[in-house]
Parts: C-alpha cells; structure tokens; sequence
C-alpha cells in the first residue's frame, strides 16, 4: 500500500440536479467537476464524472487520473477555494456511476459455504443485480412487499476498467478500474421461493453500491481485505477476502469467456459467512434498522432500512456530465 | 385486429453510423428519421428513434405516432420521396431500442412444462438476459465456447410502455408499448451445469430481439397469437401465446410488485414446447444454420447461427438519435 496520502478514493454525489465527481481529501472531498468548468483548472484534463475516468483508463490515457491527483495536491497546499465536508449530512450519495450491467457470484466464500453446509461449486454462479435495484451510500433499502425475509451481503465490487472477452486469468486484473463496497441484498424467501435467484436479488434498492472507488492501483492484492457487515452497530460478518474461493482475476475471466464486459460494469464478487439467514436466531433487516458494510482500504457503506412504501427505486438525475 | 393498412410496424436499422427508426409499408419501409429532418415534415412531431416514440407514450403524448401515421398514409399516397425495400439483403438491422433491462420468464408454457414433465410454477420464474447479449434480425449467433448445446427458444416480448410499480393485472395491458419477436437463445450445458441460468442465457449475441414491434393497439389479444419457431426451414416450435401459463397481463404486474419497470424494457414471456434438448433426437443450433422465430401479426426474425470467433457481441452505432 502507499502512503495514506496518495491514496485516491472517488465517489459521486448529487449538487443541484447534477451528479458530480468527487475525491477524497482525508475528512474532506474536492469536487473534481465543478474544478473542472473554474478558469483555474479548464484545460487541464479533469474529467467531469467517474464514467469518463473510467473510460479514459480504457482508452489507456493516463491524463484525466493525473490531472485529479494535481487537484488533490493542490486543495491540500490550500489552492483549492473549496472543501466539502465528506460527513456532512446534507449529503446526497449517488452510485459511483450506472453499470451497463451488475453480476453478481454466489456461493464464493469457504466461509459462507461452510456455513449453509453446501458443497463449494465448482465453477463460479451468477446472478443478475438489474438496473433498478442501483442504490447509493446513505439512501434507503426499502423492504419490499411480501417478503419477510430480507438479508444483508457484504461484497467487493469490481468495477471493470476495460471491454474485455477471452482473456487469462493472469491478466485480468489489468481489467479492473477499481474496486467499491456493495450490499448484495436479497428476499431470502423470494430467493428459496423461486429457484432462480434474480428477483430475490434485485427488488428495487436491493443494490446498495459505493460511496468509494479506490483505484486498482492503490490495491496491491484484492485478496487480503478484512470485509465487515454490521447492522445496527453489531457485527454479523467479519471476514476476508482470501476465503474467495474463486479470486477477482478468475471471476472475471471466467465471466469474460463468453459475457463481454465494458467499461463501468460491476461485479459483485460473493459474501462471507455471517449472513442472518443462516444464524441462529436468523436476523433478518427490520424498518428502522442501519446497516453498514467496511472493506479495508476502500471504505464503509451505510444504509438504513425503511418500510414498503415509504420510498422507491432511487432516483437517477438526469444531468450526468460526460 | 384492424384493417392490413392500419397495422404500424416498427424497427430500427443502420444508416450511415446512426440509428434509424423505420415504418413498414407492405414490402417497403419508411425512414422516419430521416423524413424527420425534411423540410416537409420538420415540426410535425415524427419521432426520430423508437425510444423517443416510448418515451411519447410513456408520457401520454399521442402527437409523434399520429405523425408516424401520417407519414405512413402520404407513403402510400406516393407523396414521398423514398421507399426502402424491407427484404433488401444490403439492410443493417439494429435492435429495436436498448432496453435498459431484459427479464425473461421460464417454464412459461403448459406444452413447455409437459415435454420437460415438470410441474408448472406457481408463480412466474425470472432471469436475466444481460445486454451484452441483446441481439438484432439477421445478425448471427455466435456459439460459444465450451458449448455443443445451444437451443433455440421462441418468445413474445413486451416492450413496456410506462414507467410501472405496483400495478393490478387488469390495468397492466396499459403499460405495453408494443410486442416483438423474441429468441431467447441457449447453452442447455451452461444452464443445467450452473443451476442458475443467467450465464447459460447471455452469452454474447444470445438475446436476438425483433426487426419488428407491433403496437399494443394492433394487438388485440397478446393471448391468440400463433409462435414458431424453424431451423433450416424445419419447425420445430408451433403452439399459440394461449398456452402461457401466466398471461403478459399477469407477467407484468408480477415483476412490477417490487421491480419497477422503465419504459423501453423488454421482458421476454417464455418459450412453447419443441425446443430442441427435449426431442428425441436431441436438436441444437449448429454453424452455417439459419433460425427463424415468427409470431402471428408481429413478424418474423431470421438470424445466422456462426462458429465461436467469427463474430463477436452486437456493436451498437455511437448515434442514436433522442
């Protein structure tokens, strides 16, 4: 890991009805795309969301990531006119960006095998997080209608860095753009009710992803984070990511044998043991309820829990600047 | 059903590097995108892409198909300049929009649950048809790798015409802009190996979708419509959309319960009996053949089936007109 100071964590908020790129300064952010339209910093290769950060590493041009770390430097010699407070509660969280497409592993921790008393597969399995399930740091996990039974997932997400079909294991974390918090929420009973997973998965809210993106550059091994879910302030899972069973760079080459990924796309790598399904008693997500997931070095995601109907699939802004 | 000359069909197809939105005249189609940049017909509110033409609906704007109408009825006047030949080998078909979410339903049919000797569901079976996979008429399939089991399955697909949550079964007609043909093509190993079928569903090029969309007007009764599906000009799949177990009405309010639908989704109502791993022998697509899902009223899509590396997934033109 390099020092703290070099650390580059990104996010997306909304500001007016716009959604806006910030970076992390310690208990602070910079706002990368208002700096980008001040006289001070036009020209210089801000990019104005994450989505064109992200393209801009596909596109192997190292430029825009360079140009946000020389505003880092320069809000923290005190040249920049503006620190937002990164707790503040006026806050409105935004996903770091909207995925072409969420896939999500089950059944990838030892851990969380063990747990269910089920044989680890051989081969990974995957599940659809679709698009209306996208939620964001702070904003509400609606319960939905007729389940009883909502769970929490603590996971790293991967977000792909480059379009990649048919490449080795080897190489596939050259892939990756970098790497953020997700609650892989799910209706238990939806889930065991169906067989196939998908709706379970992917009820309106069910995808709580970010606030940080750190890059892949600041992660020297995917497999060495302490993840953590708690709920109302107990820990429920608190585990590793070296019990994947099958690690980031397998996951994603075994998807990219026949699933072109783009740039933007999440994947979402597994759970640890610790889930409430398989406790005793089982806790499942009440109204009223926060829950937080922490990966080391990355970050921490906090939700709170709410009743049908007392709020929907979140809401995208319309002004997404590219 | 309404008189021949009534019937609006829609499709989407390549001109130049942009999207063109088209209208079927009899043999030949109509560039309405184009058309709505003449002079002639410039602020009379023709729709320049089918998702601006959804997103009228959604908003309960009847201006931009009337114009479509219109356009039509001058056609056949003579009073316009170009007629495009809709069997011309030269056409680059596209899909008819992109969805921003493709759900397909299983064990859909009473014939279908019968080949298999399954129960039927007791309720509707969801999965995902991720968008690398969402494919046009006329464009191949590309087997993967690691697969000698793709199969062919004809669908009717919705295109969804209302933002929708939490709606009665009675009312969700309301919320269809249109119908199209669907082929929710299939790696049988992929989908029995996993147990969760999302990856034995996507490959790339796996969701071929249209060329046509009927509007949910000329479709009096999504329930009457015969399906087949041929390879090589042998059918193999001949039922009637009256086999479904759950109706398109009853499909919709279901996944509506708790995810909610954007219009210019698509969800795919599940397969008749016929396809090709429950006949005796057993039928899967191979290089060189040609599959054909047609539906009564709606169309017919044709596509290549091609070895794994002769194609890769579906490349969308940068421009598409809103």
């Amino acid at each position: 890991m390099r020092g703290e100071r070099d650390v580059v964590h990104l996010a997306t908020i909304l500001r007016g009805d716009e959604a806006h790129l910030v970076v992390r300064l310690d208990a602070y952010m910079v706002d990368v795309t208002r700096a980008a339209r001040l006289p001070r910093w036009s020209g210089q290769g801000l990019p104005l969301s994450l989505k064109r950060l992200v393209d801009a590493f596909a596109a192997g041009d190292p430029g825009p990531m360079e140009a946000v770390r020389r505003l880092v430097e320069a809000a923290r010699a005190g040249e920049h006119d503006e620190l937002i407070e990164a707790d503040a509660p006026s806050i409105v969280w935004l996903p770091p960006l909207v995925p072409s497409k969420m896939i999500a592993i089950g059944l990838n921790y030892w851990d969380h095998c063990r747990e269910q008393h089920v044989e680890p597969p051989r081969q990974p399995v995957l599940f659809p997080k679709w698009p209306n399930a996208l939620n964001a740091h702070r904003r509400p996990i609606v319960l939905p209608e007729g389940s009883t039974q909502v769970d929490f997932e603590a996971e790293l997400a991967v977000i792909v860095g480059r379009r990649c079909k048919g490449l080795p294991a080897e190489r596939a974390l050259e892939a990756v753009f970098g790497y953020t918090t997700f609650n892989d929420v799910t209706a238990r009973d939806f889930q065991k009710g169906d067989g196939q997973w998908g709706r379970g998965k992917s009820q309106d809210t069910f995808a709580p992803v970010g606030p940080w993106v750190a890059t892949a550059d600041e992660i020297a091994d995917p497999q060495a984070l302490r993840i953590a879910c708690r709920v109302n302030g107990v820990t429920y899972q608190a585990s590793t990511t070296a019990e994947m069973i099958f690690p980031v760079r397998e996951l994603i080459a075994f998807i990219a044998r026949g699933i072109t990924l783009l740039p933007g796309d999440l994947i979402a790598t597994g759970t640890p043991h610790g889930v409430g399904v398989y406790r005793t008693p089982q806790v499942f997500l009440r109204s009223g309820d926060q829950v937080e997931v922490e990966i080391e070095r990355i970050g921490r995601l906090v939700n709170p829990v709410v009743a049908p109907g007392e709020a929907g699939m979140l809401e995208l802004p319309s002004r997404w600047p590219l």
